[in-house]
């Protein structure tokens, strides 16, 4: 018979995947140009180039044995010390290749750096608005996520609701910043006292408390915002990387978890996600993408892009009279919706060919997610049709 | 505090592994070809030139947003569709892309299906000599794996032990053909009668018996040997592949399950495995491996070397006194030690420089494994040395 909480989760579909499906049908019916398709967080820009040029040389010039042989299962030790040195230059860190584990993008990265400091029944903590997707990476440990609510005023860290909810069975808190949806990159105020927390609990339940940092967009900050790389704050850090949206790889599923040397069992985490990878047959990502990429370490693709584009939408937004906290990071950004059910004004948008995606998936009602990863030009042309749709349905004139 | 269960999975090692590391650590002293290294299946041969100028082609020639952009969970629809059109031509099936689940190889793939198909507390049943490997997959699920004793005539299923065992609980049985690391083939004969079994049992049980078949070897079958398609005989089959073996790209993480369209609740299984994926953070995979793989689908690297191979050492082997079933594929082959302790044998081998691997983890004690999945000159070097051991260490004369 087949599994029955697997078969159970098809009811529960991603809204985010469904609205993605709706606007490539309707894509089809009226010019994919016309549909104004801010659901889905798929970058828009190209790859650097020399991410390409140094595949095709591997591939022309290489052993094709050795190009597409096994790695090893923590990932090439060649390609961990380079990820070790990388971070160790830029964020005046000291990983050896030892603390870097490389996993098929950020959600392998989570969900392994979940199994490994969790037992079932522990506690994870992490803070609206989240990822919808860390349900099922927790659940499937058999720890219980715990969610804050958000801080809405400028969707930092809700710390009064924060330190209610902790108590002995935390194992470990999830953060992810900058922030997908909200945009919104934690500040140095912000991670110091997380981290002043964390401490003071580790000492007063005499365990350790694991800070998963899931970092993605850490290379898409906007101009002057403080953007401090958490593990420097706090020795039980891991670290959860994707090259999905610096390199605008999201299908070639690379990514890696970096161990802060000094946390507890630095030297075995990375050896016990290897064990964890053997029991859900995944292994490492594919070898020649690991080559590649490490090729590559110090470049993004032009992600100026995105800071272009938030800034149309945020002005606009603004001069709509839409309340909204502008980012600092990322390709996303979460306004209030003008009425209190934000599935209902979701729904009216897409009436104007204009895919918003409702909040109540990442824990915080009320309020809607774009992901600005469209061309300049589309955005241009979305903002008439963002106005009429509010001025029509809402009758908010400027 | 991080996980008890993976922390005390670090202290049982991996026999081939530890073997593998020891003759790359000899080869650094003495060179490594000096040192006949049986241990690993890797394979020794280039993938077919068309996988790689594919994969030229569509880094120089695609927008490089499409080709590293995310695929569906279950795969590309294109890919999955060949690979339906392609299983159909060759072996009469009747599958639709809905069937096909792209995987990160067959371990994903064998993974995914146990997941898929099992309750906590079933029952899985294997048959010795199995892939060690199937030991994680199957504790991670709660299922537990049950394992028939080895037909050690001729390697064939031991059908007696095997209805003895079969029960209630049994949800899955699990087999792989071509096997590792006995090489046979299971015959039109042994596949029929175990569809029998099957059939009888979810008759009289009164539920599904679903049947896992592995088949990373499917395309290494050698002259003359019968290699029946095996989900032909039984509907509830999830067959699953990889190309590690047959394209020669194990480090690129490709493979499918292919579920058999008259297998219960057969057009969701795909989607389920996309549901396990989710929780897994392992998605899909690489998309340019995916499309790449897709244009040579019905391609194999030059796989003649291993029937070469095989021929050279089972014929020394034969000539040496020892007991051994001749392969009907793969590239190993399963021997009979000179001695009971197939440790003590394999150590007494490494010292002359001859990397052999004992049989205990195949759950067949008593053997060892060699996977001649090497350069034919080395074969024929080592066969001296062969000879040269088993008559200074066993006395055996020819």
């Amino acid at each position: 018979m087949i599994n029955q909480s697997y078969k159970q989760m098809l009811q529960k579909k991603s809204v985010i995947r469904e609205l993605s499906e709706y606007a490539t049908a309707r894509g089809k019916e009226i010019g994919y140009e016309n549909v104004f398709d801010y659901s889905l967080g798929n970058p828009s820009v190209p790859c650097p180039p020399d991410f390409n040029s140094t595949m095709i040389d591997l591939l022309q010039n290489s052993n094709p044995v050795t190009v597409h042989g096994y790695s090893p299962s923590l990932g090439i030790e060649s390609v961990r010390k380079s990820v070790a040195h990388s971070l160790n230059d830029r964020f005046g860190m000291n990983y050896e290749s030892k603390h870097i584990f490389m996993t098929s993008g950020a959600a392998g990265a989570v969900a392994h750096a979940l199994r490994c400091v969790t037992q079932p029944g522990d506690e994870v903590i992490t803070f609206a608005p989240y990822f919808p997707e860390y349900n099922p990476y927790v659940n499937q440990t058999g720890a219980v996520l715990k969610v804050v609510p958000a801080n809405t005023e400028n969707f930092q860290i809700n710390f009064e609701a924060f330190e209610a909810m902790l108590n002995e069975k935390v194992a470990a808190v999830l953060i992810n910043t900058p922030n997908n949806p909200s945009g919104i990159v934690y500040s140095t105020e912000t991670i110091t006292r997380l981290a002043d927390i964390l401490r003071r609990k580790q000492e007063e339940y005499g365990h350790d408390i694991f800070l998963i940092s899931d970092e993605p967009y850490r290379e898409i900050v906007f101009d002057g915002v403080d953007s401090p790389y958490v593990s420097k704050f706090y020795s039980n850090t891991l670290s959860c990387y994707s090259y999905s949206k610096s390199l605008s790889l999201p299908g070639e599923r690379i990514g890696y978890i970096a161990v802060n040397p000094s946390a507890t069992d630095a030297d075995i985490i990375a050896v016990m996600c290897g064990q964890i990878s053997r029991g859900i047959g995944h292994n490492c990502p594919p070898s020649i993408i690991q080559l590649a990429v490490s090729q590559v370490l110090e470049q993004t693709s032009d992600l100026s892009v995105y800071e272009t584009n938030m800034n149309l939408i945020y002005n606009k937004l603004v001069e709509l009279g839409f309340t909204v906290v502008k980012p600092g990071g990322t390709f996303y950004i979460f306004p209030k919706a003008l009425e209190d059910d934000a599935k209902a004004f979701c729904m009216k948008a897409k009436n104007y060919d204009l895919i918003l995606v409702p909040s109540d998936d990442f824990g915080c009602p009320g309020y809607f997610r774009m992901a600005y990863c469209i061309d300049t030009e589309k955005v241009e042309r979305s903002l008439a049709v963002l106005e009429k749709f509010v001025r029509e349905e809402y009758g908010i004139n400027k």
